[in-house]
């Protein structure tokens, strides 16, 4: 089974940036301990700050992944180009945001991404990269 | 370790009403299911159709137990006092939903819930409340 | 041909609180005229101010009567979870409201029930159960 | 006893417009149906697809019938002016809608008519024009 | 004099929750300090979680008494249902809040409660109870 | 010179509808008394309930007449059409309403016409024309 | 007969300050105009910058004068407090803007003060004062 | 292959009335321009101010022709009844408007003719037309 | 113990003005009374029409006062300079409104007082001035 | 002539996504078609799914070039930067939509780029991109 | 050259109240740094809490001096009367405010100071009036 | 002391673009000026088109820099992302605006920068570039 793990913009500063929302630990040393728990999946990851890049890894993979976990972070709220390619390709998206995004700016609570998503998990942390992951391999 | 599910109002009908869209599983099935897998966990379940009996569900539990995963169903979008329980008592409450909320009709997109929320999942079907007992096992 | 009246919160009251709105007749006397006007309906009545009583009722006849006439009243406007119990049986429910939601405050303008409701029936008095009686005959 | 039916515009297509919605029997057909089905009432019967002659009938008519039951059709989401005409007659007026205005496009939901009508009938199908009508009879 | 006292949900957990917002005296003992206060009065004391019983509770007294102090507490904001119950009987109903309801979230703000209400009172802790029994006395 | 004064849908009930907003005079008296005031000006009147009509009479007489005083009464609110009419006309329009729109109900507050007038008068009562064509001969 | 005009902010600089819209007569010279014109009235004039003096003017006199013409400027928009001075005395309020006000910016639409007003004119640039003279002559 | 041409309010000044937005050609001359062109259709115009008359022409025509090109003008953004129409006949129909809506009053933005639409054209001038029926030619 | 009481705009008419909304009694008439009532507390009393001076009475005694009752009557909805003043000065200011302004014009609704203030009165006529000074003295 | 072709972001997937909504026809045999078709026009394409690509093939071309046909996709919708970019040169850009996006979501309706767009074609298929080349001929 | 600075109402407390946002430092003793610092400027300074007054000193110099910087404090989001001074006088206008008022409520963000202004600035604590006087300088 | 002046998409072609609005000077030679005037600063720039592109640079320089100078230009109003790169970093950024974007199209009023900047300088023209440079040497 293939699963991609794609990250939105500013996601690169994790654990380096606003500390108190999203944590200390950087990704990279995350994904080694994904890549451990789930060893009977193919992980892949991907970041990018760019929409452009975003949306042509979807075009990308989207025809023949079995899954991909993506967390669009800020253009969760603004892309309709981005929720556009999420709905153009077969493969099911799980949205995920690490903080509650309903207690943060009013202007974080609407996505595009969630209505054409197979799921939406918010506010668990890394935790919820985890829980993703399960349910793509439970939905399978 | 204790986790109490709260399934709030219609959801006695699972598995009877709009299967299209809630899947034909009914929950007593779905929950000897869970305690199986979860084996470790001491797993309880409440469900009920009165504002006022979730709420009071919530003290009686809250001040005690480990984590609560709560559907609120069609009380999310309408009961401030339920949100108030869930912000007066010290356990974390997992929100959780069967249907993805964001793509039927608009009024469902809000919740007074998820901002006093531990976490919050949407549209993983069943599947969803393995995804929130585990997030509250890991969380732990 | 099995019928059931439900009256939703403080209409218990009618025949007593503001007459100058909802009339002097005790919903009780109207019973009896309703009964005797439509001889070949078995027709059955049920009050309540709780919304749960109110969900729960719809889940026990709804999935065998023939029809039901709702005045929701005071949670028309605010319940989600009794629209949802509407929409979760297959018995046909008439809306019924006594007075002109209409041109009182705006915040009546507004039904959960009215689109999932078989038809709606606003302003004609106590004549609207009636009606409301005649449109599940001739639907039959 | 003397009663108006006056249908607003497109309502001349009845019977061969949009048949899932409005049903595939045209209005003359119902109106025989009507006359024979309240004999004791003189039914006269009015269409037109201009507001002006809309508010004139009602003008004509309005100072001296016994009611008037009236579908107006998109002009109820759009005119005023017809709302006037409406509330400066004595006559009173029933609305009435075929279909369930109440889950189609969101602009159906408001209607300028409603807060001077006698009542409002909504979702009934033809059924409707015949409750209208028992409606003004028993209010008699 | 009869005053009755109504406090609605998570209000019985009082001194207990939330206390940096709502304090940390229980309201059993707050009331005894009230009943030696106003000796004078029949203060009476009714707490419920329930939408319906305090909407029952005003049908009871609400014919006989000389007024009600009511904090409805999050049913202020969502129960069109209590404040037409609160409409529907002759006895002055108070409206109190113990913390300011209008530097909080915006949703408490809005009150279906207050346009009914002989009065209202908004922040002033435990002391606001004292003010609204006065303010009936005066107004006897 | 020459004026025309035009009234909308309903305004033909004058003196007979509504008496308390609108007075109980009819245009036609009214109309002999404005002539007899202002003899030195060429005055014609023109009433329609059709937007069609009133259109079509703004485009007779636009291109050649010193002024129209304009009653629009319902159509002020929902008319693209006319405004279109008045601002493809050089002749000054002026717009009169004679019952004060800015304290009923909340949708008489907008005039489409009002933005392409000459000048606006509400409020008045029939004087409002007198001051109509006053306003139009001070400022030929 | 007397009768009052009161000019709001900025009036003061009437035919200094942008004239293009406002005209180039200073208002003391139109006011001699008004006084020759209007023989038979004891007109007099005040004008003010500060909401709290058009307030203190319309008590001193609004018991007492037969009318005032009131032109609140920028006070329109923004001021309860003038519109509860209008409101509490027995003077009809005439209120009158020089320029049409419904084609500027989109918050110079709403008046305060028009619900309270006897009348309202405008955009008929200093005529309008005599138009509002007039009017409140006639009313006499 | 038979297309009607339908122009709505006050487009029978075109060429006469503001010529900066809509050109200074008369669309009697424009229509012989056009039948030139497109010879091998059979081109036919109908011009109205008439809500109604719009309505009916489309009634008319709209179960038997190939096409209509309709410039609803005015009543693009107020007629619900003229969408209705639209949707009720099976002939595509092409809205166009002449000038650019989307840089004119926020008004004209919204037309309830384009959800029914085959397809909208906006501010390609008289050029517009040409497309609109070159559209219907290639889509037969 | 010193209190100062505020009132704002138009209130120096009270016992003149609107009788039916704010009673018959002049305030300096019910200041005596106060007084009398209060005599531990040091009471003086501040009315201006005047936003500036309000603001600078507040000022002036804010610093060393033990408390303020403020009525800001109109000002309570369009100041926000007034609030700031408030939330300025150490002394607690309790906001009062002596009719119940949920229940009037929808703009009377919000205040930007009440979110600074330090407990809100509203509706309980002249008396609300004496529950907000035993207010003041009780949480002293 | 020269013309260029830009399509925006997921456009690349033409003919492969969605072909309910949009066709299954890819847009590379496409443009054979079209140049075949428009051999007088020198015709180039240009696709991209970076915001940030598509502002700068208009600075580049944007100068020199004789018109622009964009498709801009979900960056309609979401993107000030390309509406500047379109205003900031000379050459005409023609907006087009091959499907009706105004009976899609809601926020499919407005688009940035309308206003600035020499023309607007939505809802003609593929055939749009021919209708949108003629025009720029046309105001050649 | 000649510029004078206007702070407008509670900024006369600056140093002395909510030191956390505007910081401790008064404006008098700000004024003797600005003078030294601009040396090659006539500096002036006046400070008002009344609104009327702050209208009379812009039109007092507004016609003579070669810039105003001005921080309208709370005056900015309720004023219109001080906007259209602004806009009135030929002198360039700078607003100023010391905190940024885009985090704070948010009715502190919109300001009718803005469109009326030379340059806006925001955020920069007092170094905001060297920066405002500074442009001033350069703009001359 | 080090400064980065960013600026957004279409700033490139300052000089050349609707020269009316943001002057024709490049900026190029305005930097070269810049560099001149702060001698004491080591001053670089960087323009882009590309929202990712913007972020990353800010990601680079931003956690060592002195302050940054940026004009987001149209991503102002559509960038949640490069809000959240502007969060992430301790580099003081300093957003700066060429026109008064409170006088143009109101979607250019809400900016997501402007809450998290460190100020905000609108409409000054370029001089605002050396306001800003100013405002980071004097908060050092």
């Amino acid at each position: 089974m293939k699963i991609l793990i794609i990250n939105g913009p500013n996601l690169n500063l994790l654990g380096k940036r606003e500390v108190d929302i999203y944590g200390n630990k950087s990704f990279d040393d995350f994904f080694t301990e994904l890549k451990s728990e789930f060893k009977e999946v193919e992980l892949t990851y991907f970041q990018s700050n760019h929409e452009g890049e975003l949306i042509e890894k979807i075009h990308e993979v989207g025809f023949d992944i079995d899954g991909i976990v993506m967390n669009p972070a800020g253009y969760s709220h603004t892309s309709v180009a981005l929720a556009d390619a999420v709905a153009a390709v077969p493969a099911p998206v799980v949205e995920i945001h690490i903080s509650n995004i309903f207690n943060r700016e009013p202007y974080r609570v609407h996505s595009y991404i969630s209505p054409v998503s197979a799921g939406v998990l918010t506010g668990f942390g890394l935790t919820g990269y985890k829980l993703a992951i399960k349910s793509l391999i439970d939905s399978k």
